[in-house]
């Protein structure tokens, strides 16, 4: 199925500059216009510190602040056959993250092409957003200003604007705010479009982007794919704040099927407030150190040392009720500290319950809630034990829909995008299990790289690009219209 | 389809005894062996204060202690055909509650027929279960002793014990300290096998049992059903702790093909996290008082004013993530916090965002979880309205889950039983909406006024109950036999 010779060469190889005259002089006075040459593009790691420009440093380096307010993906893509100018940046604006994707020549040097950036903010942070866009702006404009030497045909070059394509519910939101700032017009693209897309440039044209994992095989989990393009039709599971499931039938025939409000703005958001971590990350290494088990009822818990689970298909380590272990060690806690830390038997006979990890300070049913989690010294749940808890949960039951929704829709492949993956193990090997549990090994999960940047790459590659449909999804996409 | 003429006569009319000498005889000899006739069964509100006994209070009347350890669902089934001795009771103890089915007879008069009565204790309270089996069993004993003089045919009768069929997890794990504390055989029963047998009964042979729920007819939003056996092949969702879902084909004829851990513990944990409160009924209190939409992301909130999510079939007020305001605004009181109150607007332009309502006494990232939720004084997010994202949420989630089940197995009709309901009309209603909107109104949603006690009942019917079968269901048990 994939095809090696199908490859684009590696890097190291010096290509010819493809770029048209026609193509450059329709970017500058069109901006957005061109079309990305896309021609043995591949991953690269960024072998910069900063924001991989060599003329000047990025706005939160200039600013004295403490604080990075944009990350920065360690991966770039390398374009290596894109010789014009791009006049162009993308963002994709989800309800937590704002996603910006913008091209760069290499070294300065057309003939090198260039590589394709990845940052995201945080949405709420619109303001340091808009702020970089126009750091870009000037950017652009230094580079391809009038007094620049450059020139084709030696003729005056209008004054270069570097456009903006946007997506996601932000591009609403925020478009006048943008519109105003950057002085330029915004171009609004179809969300679901730019998702499609993005998703479909990475899997037909990216080699070693898409990936599925394997616990099996501990020596090498994650198992790159070749570039193909003999994926359709597929269901992409796209997890940001929210989710959205979509049936992909070719590259302009998709169609939003379902999707669930149990997604990253669930967990970030209960985290926040069980663990007070506000770091995505943070909360990802917290869920690593944990062990679910001290918060949710297992099958075992119910049946206790006895048989009769295996009779319905469970196993003594499934998990019964997310967090279902929580009230019950809450009202013990509660009993103790009513009784002065000494537990009553009230009936006279029994065993005595297992006394929670608590100094015996925990709170009666007030809506106070502080001193419910901690105690003065003591805690009763772990951050950690909670993290790994609602991780678990929130992939499972994703996992779950989407297995559902592809059997619906009779969907083989199912692709798991968006910023709520974040290439963080647990969450992939979750979800990929969910899928082989459900499907009893008869579906399979694939992963990418750039997980969460399919709308922003989407919006970014507007115009078909150059180069793209080599392997057929262009001309299935004709066939499709 | 809901034939008026089959429904059971309603009370006030006294039956015939049907009882027969062979049964009496079988009940005492072989406690648990007589069949239960349903034969007229209907549901009636319990007419008395306290437990239903003429004989004595129960254990916790006798009791000196504030605190009532368990509840008495406030609806019993009459079952005024049914005259012989019972010997026999039933629980099935679950992860979170023990629910205990037993029949009283009615004033003390066999020619009366007599009730079934439905209670339920937490499971971590199985002392105080037990010792209400205790007295049943004192009682029963009192009742049907050698020295009562309603001996058969003259002859002594053997020592009455009351015997007690169990099932659900709880049957396993308190199986030896059951069958110790009441010196009698403990019967275990299979779970599933219970579940259906249960649901079988009340939707075959209770009249008003069963009800849709119609939030478009406000001066009757619950329509109530005929006893009807025309309902194979349907799916049984049961939410306890967790949540089950059961294939259902006929009387003996059913599989559980799903379920998720995401059920009321997961509901229950959370919010006494979250909101210190550690009672079911407190926290579905508190629900009805709040508004999600001060916690959730809706769909208005990411697009703003603008338009576009039409397109992709969503509306303004469709939940995009659960608690995915959170974060945002912790963040946000965070930065309020380490500016001293003040927002520093740092790149010179831009709106301020909304200030949460807190007194600025928020914590940073850490480990500490207490003041992150209230101030000292102000309160950020009002557990109202966590409690209500949640329980919408969740019920949702099972909804959308439901559906999807239904639809790969092909089933139109939904029961929704279990002990996570609790009658409450909001969970109802969201269960119910998720039905009809996931379906496009081409499925049904179907709950029950004894939804906690499936498995209990169909325990307590252990045999095939006398009177059973007249509309069809038994004989379609035989043919799928």
């Amino acid at each position: 199925m994939e095809a090696a010779n199908e490859r684009p060469e590696r890097p190291g190889k010096r290509r010819r500059v493809s770029s048209s005259v026609v193509d450059m002089q329709s970017a500058i006075a069109q901006p957005g216009s061109i079309k990305i040459n896309v021609t043995g593009a591949y991953i690269i790691d960024h072998d910069y510190d900063g924001d991989g420009s060599s003329s000047g440093s990025s706005p939160s380096h200039d600013a004295d602040e403490h604080e990075q307010t944009h990350q920065h993906h360690k991966r770039d893509i390398r374009l290596p056959n894109h010789t014009s100018v791009v006049s162009h940046v993308a963002a994709d604006i989800g309800g937590s993250l704002a996603k910006v994707v913008y091209f760069s020549r290499e070294n300065g040097d057309a003939a090198s092409g260039g590589r394709l950036h990845f940052l995201s903010f945080e949405t709420e942070k619109i303001d340091d957003c808009i702020e970089y866009l126009r750091w870009l702006q000037s950017k652009h404009k230094a580079t391809n200003g009038p007094n620049e030497t450059n020139g084709i045909n030696g003729t005056m070059k209008p004054e270069p604007k570097l456009s903006v394509f946007a997506t996601g519910g932000g591009a609403y939101k925020f478009y006048d705010l943008i519109k105003s700032r950057l002085g330029v017009d915004l171009s609004r693209e179809d969300e679901m479009e730019c998702l499609i897309r993005g998703l479909d440039f990475f899997i037909t044209e990216i080699p070693d982007e898409v990936f599925t994992y394997h616990d099996e095989d501990q020596e090498n989990v994650m198992h790159y794919q070749s570039a193909r393009s003999d994926v359709y039709p597929y269901l992409l599971v796209n997890i940001g704040s929210g989710v959205s499931m979509v049936k992909v039938e070719g590259p302009s025939k998709y169609q939003r099927i379902g999707g669930t409000s149990l997604g990253g703005g669930t967990l970030w958001g209960i985290l926040s407030l069980l663990t007070g971590v506000t770091s995505f990350d943070n909360m990802l290494a917290l869920a690593d150190k944990g062990d679910n088990s001290a918060v949710d009822l297992l099958v075992g818990d119910i049946y206790g040392e006895g048989t009769g689970y295996e009779k319905i298909g469970l196993s003594e380590r499934t998990i019964a009720s997310s967090f279902g272990k929580v009230l019950k060690r809450k009202r013990e806690a509660e009993r103790t500290a009513e009784d002065g830390g000494t537990w009553v038997n009230k009936g006279g006979y029994g065993k005595k319950p297992p006394v929670p990890e608590t100094n015996g300070s925990i709170n009666g049913d007030t809506t106070m809630p502080a001193a419910t989690i901690t105690g003065d010294s003591g805690r009763m749940f772990k951050p950690e034990d909670i993290s790994r808890s609602l991780l678990y949960a929130i992939s499972n039951n994703i996992g779950q829909i989407a297995y559902l929704q592809s059997e619906k829709h009779n969907l083989q492949r199912i692709y798991f995008g968006g910023s709520f993956i974040r290439g963080h193990q647990q969450t992939i090997h979750t979800l990929s299990y969910a899928i082989k549990f459900w499907s009893k090994g008869s579906k399979q999960a694939f992963f990418l790289r750039h997980e969460g940047y399919l709308g922003a790459v989407g919006a970014f590659l507007r115009r078909r690009p150059e180069g793209w449909g080599r392997r057929g999804s262009v001309v299935e996409e004709e066939a499709v219209k």
